[in-house]
């Protein structure tokens, strides 16, 4: 079998998981945490820099790569693998997200989404199929399904339709798949409303997808909503298939998603906030440009042994930022992913040993979080 | 002796020298070629990245770091090799160029250059003396004396004025510097008159300096007056002494100069040249944005063992600048200064078998120079 999916060990107390989800390029630990290249890149790092912070699986975006450089080049490139160098397992969305989040939307039907591309304008006629053949050309080891995500507040009755044609697009892209080596993973929407996420589960557990994805959360909802309709879904959701939640997010927000069932995870934070000066530390958060960094020969985290703790202090890295160097944000985003992985791997430890919620309570106490 | 220069051997036929420039922190193979760290870093290249290269020695700007973040607060975080985490040697410019460069002179006297900050507009009140003590805060191993450079074309006598006022600021700095690990290169100005050179060159080897730099070119005349002044001036400075050609060149520059008795070379033609997707190759220099390179599976240079050619495509390095991607330009970067290490060990080796009239040749011949 091309994918497996190992649960090793329950946590006792949190009923949180601990597996292995093997992929056609290698292995990923879950509970595990997937660093963002949108457009065929981490921002800002090499690929050696990525696989010195730990992660196994990165994750690549269809919509940003379907228009740029297009399918067919990545193609001829030899899928996104050769052409980005990353050997490991690679996760594509499945550009729903990024479309419906756009002011572009020219229409919505049954068929496909048509969208202006955010680079030239031009119209896009996107269906599930298309997705599925745009993934297909980039030769992901995960393919998302296309979905229909709604902007949050909405009235029921939309979101209701938004879900049952996500689910209807899913059976589309499972249909319409031709790869073998390429697992598919489907998307339970419904906004914030607990019995259509029930229902939408219930639907797609019903079909054969390798996996299953929490989608349209993380929209501005508060914590407490996410993790209520997370910890609706998942017990839905097939026991033995691994579990993504899409764009989450903080360090507590992975943790307490763990304890609801989840495995899998992606977000642009540790990028994005590195990119802005902002890290993520055991003492809690640390703005970089702040100038009580100014001359701290102290490293960013003393327990942290990736290159920009073991090479540099914080008012060297104060320094870049503050005159503009591109070195600050890739330094800080290295850390940042390092950190997260290193919060994932103290969780799967932390689910092996039956010490999961000691070891929250612990990361919550040293984040400041009450 | 804290400092040593040994010359290994000169090339029969052109004179250009082999040498090992001994400092606190390593030696420095000559010819060589530094990479500039402008603010304490190698434009979008972390140390591990520089040190990849080849390159020996990197350069720092005492204009840019006694701005910013201020030579107390280098000096607080412990120097600039403690700050930047850079282990092997340094040298640093002293500012002169970069001030006198700038629009914001404000009034140039026997005591000092007054100019505005491009940080914050506040007026500095740069002596010789200051210039030297910025750098002793830098801690580098090479520093620069403070020189008058003037903007070319310029009259004689202004031209003259300012290289006697260099003569005598070189001898201040020289008389107010306090450090034993830090060596003192004099830097020969004079314009494009090569009596003023000689007469600048002959002034300042009688004065102990540890090197000799060529300033005030490539700011604008063609490569065969810079060729020509430079011949004119090497004769002139101490055969037992390192000679630094400051700013130049293209690697074609390099090479003519090393014909020319120069021994270090410091530009940031790679780096910004990487920056804006244009790669020095064997096979001539690549402009990586080319359409004709959109589904190039070959690397930038097939004889390049940098992480960019080993790693990537010209397909997927073009597909990172057109999406406006930082990994690009650090990754061009970290090939173009590759490659120009690479050049300097040609020529070093070249030298040392006595057939660098060949290797230029040859290189000449790769480069499309007729
Ligand atoms: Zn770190
Ligand atoms: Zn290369």
């Amino acid at each position: 079998m091309t994918f497996r999916f190992q649960l090793h060990h329950t946590d006792a107390e949190t009923g949180a998981r601990r597996g292995t989800f093997t992929t056609p390029h290698g292995p990923v630990e879950t509970p595990g945490f997937m660093p963002v290249g949108t457009q065929g890149t981490v921002k800002g790092l090499t690929i050696d820099h990525v696989a010195s912070t730990g992660a196994h699986m990165i994750l690549g975006n269809t919509y940003h790569l379907g228009l740029r450089p297009g399918h067919q080049t990545v193609r001829a490139l030899g899928g996104l693998h050769a052409m980005s160098g990353w050997e490991g397992p690679i996760l594509t969305d499945s550009g729903g997200f990024q479309v419906f989040s756009l002011k572009g939307i020219n229409k919505i039907s049954e068929h496909s989404v048509v969208f202006r591309s955010h680079i030239d304008g031009a119209l896009i006629d996107l269906t599930p199929e298309h997705s599925i053949e745009i993934q297909e050309s980039l030769g992901s080891d995960v393919a998302m399904v296309l979905d229909h995500v709604v902007a949050l507040p909405a009235e029921r009755g939309e979101v209701q339709q938004a879900m049952e044609r996500s689910i209807r697009w899913a059976k589309r892209c499972l249909e319409y798949a031709s790869r073998d080596d390429q697992a598919k993973f489907a998307i339970v929407q419904g906004g914030l409303d607990v019995d259509l996420r029930v229902q939408c589960a219930r639907e797609l557990a019903a079909m054969d997808f390798e996996g299953y994805a929490v989608g349209g959360l993380s929209v501005g909802e508060t914590p407490d909503e996410m993790y209520r309709i997370t910890a609706a879904t998942t017990p839905e959701l097939p026991a033995e298939k691994p579990r993504y939640l899409m764009g989450v997010g903080r360090p507590i927000d992975l943790l307490e998603s763990v304890v609801r069932g989840i495995d899998l995870f992606d977000c642009v934070m540790p990028t994005r906030n590195g990119r802005n000066g902002f890290a993520f530390t055991d003492s809690g958060p640390i703005k970089i440009r702040n100038a009580k960094h100014k001359t701290d020969t102290s490293p960013l985290d003393e327990s942290c042994d990736c290159l920009t703790c073991t090479r540099h202090s914080r008012g060297y890295l104060r320094h870049l930022f503050i005159a503009g160097e591109m070195l600050g944000p890739t330094l800080l985003s290295l850390h940042n992913l390092t950190y997260y992985q290193k919060v994932m791997r103290g969780a799967r430890e932390a689910i092996q040993e039956n010490r999961l919620a000691e070891f929250i309570a612990t990361k919550k106490s040293q984040w400041g979080i009450t």
